[in-house]
């Protein structure tokens, strides 16, 4: 452990970080300077004035978002702030590149305030192709990301939402797949409420899913507890898309009983095996909690299980956004989406669940790998069909 | 003309803009990626959290500055707003890199409202070392260069008027040496009332200027034109740094009869021939107004000019900022200087007329080339001095 630590310490020091900024032109001359810099470069500026979808060709922005947080939800570690969230901006911006060659941006905010980081952002905004949000705490991030995506044309994605979904939902998918099962038949107990948890009902639901419980910290939501409830679970009881089971069951041991599929983006080892055998034959476990999942994926198939995944590198089916952000980013921005709409999120998660054939699917095969060099290229592809 | 403007657009097409932000480090591997992401990034994030001067060796903060515009005066262009200020951003940053290893992140601001920038900055300025303003139109970039100032403790600096001032001091400083001549002697009248003009005022009284005189678009300045004066302005003419003429003074061409020193941050072919020859003998004149001076150099030779400097690098004397902020950026950084200061300036602006050697020194010859690497060096080696 002390090895790993000073093994990464040395990693982000050896660079001063991780990201460099450079000119990729040449500036050895007077005439190399007059193309770059003046007067040259008035020739540029004044085309984008003239029309401002020019800045994609003669600018960075063509290739370029911003990668925004407000470091209150920063990884496990909670509100660290905006300082010390910038090491995980800048290797979510080197993932970023790293798989599809866009680049990010990292902005870190000093301020918590929704309404502030909405109104900065949008200030910010012109000269980038897109907005990514990053670890900022729910619920104020679904407000941030609405209210911005309703202010903006540029396609705004907080992937600890939406990311989390589409991969989880292709997870899903391909596991019904290998287990020939419809998802409209399956009970599903998604366990979390916050950001990931939200999103990956709405999701569900777009999938046809029909029978979504959800738990949270205060046990099982439903009809009876919405009060306490935020805005979003709110609304998705209202709507039933999240069911409300008898009065009777109130917790997530309770709720488990029966269930086809667990997902879980809660906290480390809330589901004991029990509760597992407790669950309907062959099911399917994904632990995503990191770093530590809501059950040891041992225990997970020793209760029965029979497809378990995490977010973790170092077990079967990791369940990781990676195979999501950069394919969909880079297909926004060729697509010119003006945001990123259900048939784009849909398209992404069909386009990484089809990157297994039936001859590779297997219970520990359900996901491509995240170095697989064809997710980002599918995804993309998939992302500027569905624009269409 | 038709071949420079289809070069210029070429070249920043060609890489789509003129900056790349790419990774610098491996993640080839899961061992790759635990290290720079997750699980190894969570421990710069906690060591950050502990001491957030760590920050400085452990993420790009250490060697990165925010380059801020709100593009309302983007070189001789005017106010062509954030978006079209993005080549102009771009090109500055690849030279600030190009000449000290500083990189700096384009920050275009969709908002002209001065509280709004000084806020917007703040918010945005945790994980930068530095912050350079870049073309923002006066007064307002000296109410929000000062107003960043105050609630920052990391360098802000606003190039336009500073860098302009250091670079042409040092070329006044250099020139009066040549000439051996004393700037205490001097009458001195400087052409434009802006950023840059006021910032070279308050830069030639700290080098013991005694003769200072002040024009604008609507004629000479003084005690009796101050109430239609900008507030900078009107504190130099309170503080008699600037002087006020006899009341029948009220030209610059009035004003430039007996002079020695013209300097012009204004418009072109604004002084006449016959006006230097109104100058006393030996004069010099620089006129740096961007891309066609105040004056043809041979013009101000024909009249009598003994130095002559302009902004423009295919005549003798190129009085440019790039000698200046690369060097001056790099030291701040280095020395952690939490501000600018006028030591600091001095310290640079002596640092550059140093390395023209006397031997070197002539009249076609007062500052050195701006691809003289030596100059990045000895202004940073200076600016790290002086904050000691």
């Amino acid at each position: 452990m002390k090895d790993i630590k000073q093994k990464t310490l040395d990693l982000h020091k050896k660079n001063i970080g991780k990201l460099d900024l450079i000119p990729n032109v040449e500036l050895n001359t007077k005439d190399d300077l007059s193309l770059a810099y003046t007067p040259g470069v008035a020739i540029p500026c004044m085309e984008i004035v003239k029309d401002p979808s020019k800045a994609y060709e003669y600018t960075a922005k063509g290739k370029t978002v911003a990668i925004v947080t407000d470091g209150t939800a920063v990884l496990g570690l909670g509100d660290i702030g905006p300082l010390a969230a910038l090491p995980v901006m800048e290797g979510k911006s080197a993932l970023l590149y790293k798989f599809s060659g866009i680049q990010a941006v990292p902005i870190c905010l000093d301020t918590k305030n929704p309404d502030e980081i909405v109104k900065t952002v949008k200030y910010i905004s012109p000269i980038y192709s897109g907005i990514m949000l990053e670890d900022i705490k729910a619920p104020e991030c679904v407000y941030i990301e609405n209210k911005l995506q309703e202010a903006l044309d540029i396609p705004v994605f907080h992937d600890d939402q939406h990311g989390t979904a589409i991969v989880c939902g292709a997870a899903l998918k391909n596991s019904l797949r290998l287990l020939n099962r419809k998802i409209e038949n399956q009970k599903i107990v998604v366990c979390g409420t916050g950001a990931a948890g939200n999103a990956i009902i709405k999701t569900l639901d777009k999938m046809g899913a029909q029978n979504i419980y959800a738990t949270n910290k205060k046990g099982v939501v439903s009809k009876v507890t919405i009060d306490r409830e935020d805005p979003v679970v709110k609304d998705l009881l209202n709507k039933d898309i999240i069911k409300s089971p008898d009065q009777s069951v109130t917790s997530l041991k309770d709720v488990l009983i029966g269930a086809d599929v667990f997902i879980g983006v809660s906290a480390k080892n809330i589901v004991t095996q029990e509760m597992v055998e407790s669950m309907n034959k062959d099911s399917i476990v994904f632990a995503m909690a990191n770093p530590d999942p809501e059950i040891h994926p041992d225990k997970a198939l020793a209760g029965g299980a029979k497809i378990v995944g995490t977010g973790r590198s170092d077990f079967p089916n990791q369940i990781n956004n990676v195979l999501v952000f950069p394919g969909l980013m880079k297909g926004v921005i060729e697509a010119r989406a003006q945001s990123v709409t259900y048939d784009i999120k849909l398209a992404a998660l069909e386009a990484i669940a089809s990157l297994v054939t039936d001859e590779e699917l297997s219970v520990e095969h359900i996901l491509p790998s995240i170095f697989d060099e064809r997710v980002a290229k599918t995804v993309c592809e998939a992302v500027i069909k569905a624009k269409k």
